[in-house]
């Protein structure tokens, strides 16, 4: 049976992101991301075709929606991310390291 | 834009699970549920028609199968329990009270 740890942090890597599928099926896809620090480049949005259902499991981040809007995150915290909702990750703490648990649904089709 | 907090204890109930929906889509199914000691009845077991994948958040928990084998869940440990494999849930600690996150997927169609 496939198991996992989502709050072991031995994949942890100071100078990049670390994401991990950890399930894909028709219609969605969960990810492990591990962040250090990293922001999503200036002027970089992510926009994305189907919705996204992401909590923080450890540390502190802050999203960035095109209103400006800053969502600060603590660990537990989740949030829906509809379709096309424009946003970038703010910031992410180092120590400790973000563990993030994305849920990523298609676009109904 | 849907948020909430994970670890928010405040719907713990002493007496009884709370299950709680967070999201529900065609396919998919997010759900946040809180265990304060509640365990299966005896004798009693989950035969689910689809694949669920289900992370302990908080807590100490159990899971028992079939086959006699103990699943003992700490903090972020995750399984992927195969649709029809049959399980119970041998025993959740009270005190911490456990979070659970359950992402219960569709038999494809």
């Amino acid at each position: 049976m496939e198991r996992g740890a989502l709050l072991d942090l031995r994949s942890a890597a100071p100078d990049r992101e670390v994401v991990e599928a950890l399930l894909e099926r028709p219609g969605v896809r969960i990810e492990r991301i591990v962040s250090t620090g990293q922001a999503s480049p200036a002027a970089a949005w992510y926009d994305q075709p189907g919705d996204e259902w992401v909590a923080l499991l450890a540390g502190r981040a802050a999203l960035r929606f095109t209103d400006g809007a800053l969502l600060n995150l603590a660990p537990g915290d989740w949030v829906l991310i509809p379709a096309r909702v424009r946003h970038r990750v703010e910031a992410t703490s180092a120590d400790p390291p973000c563990v993030w648990l994305a849920v990523h649904l298609d676009p109904a089709s």
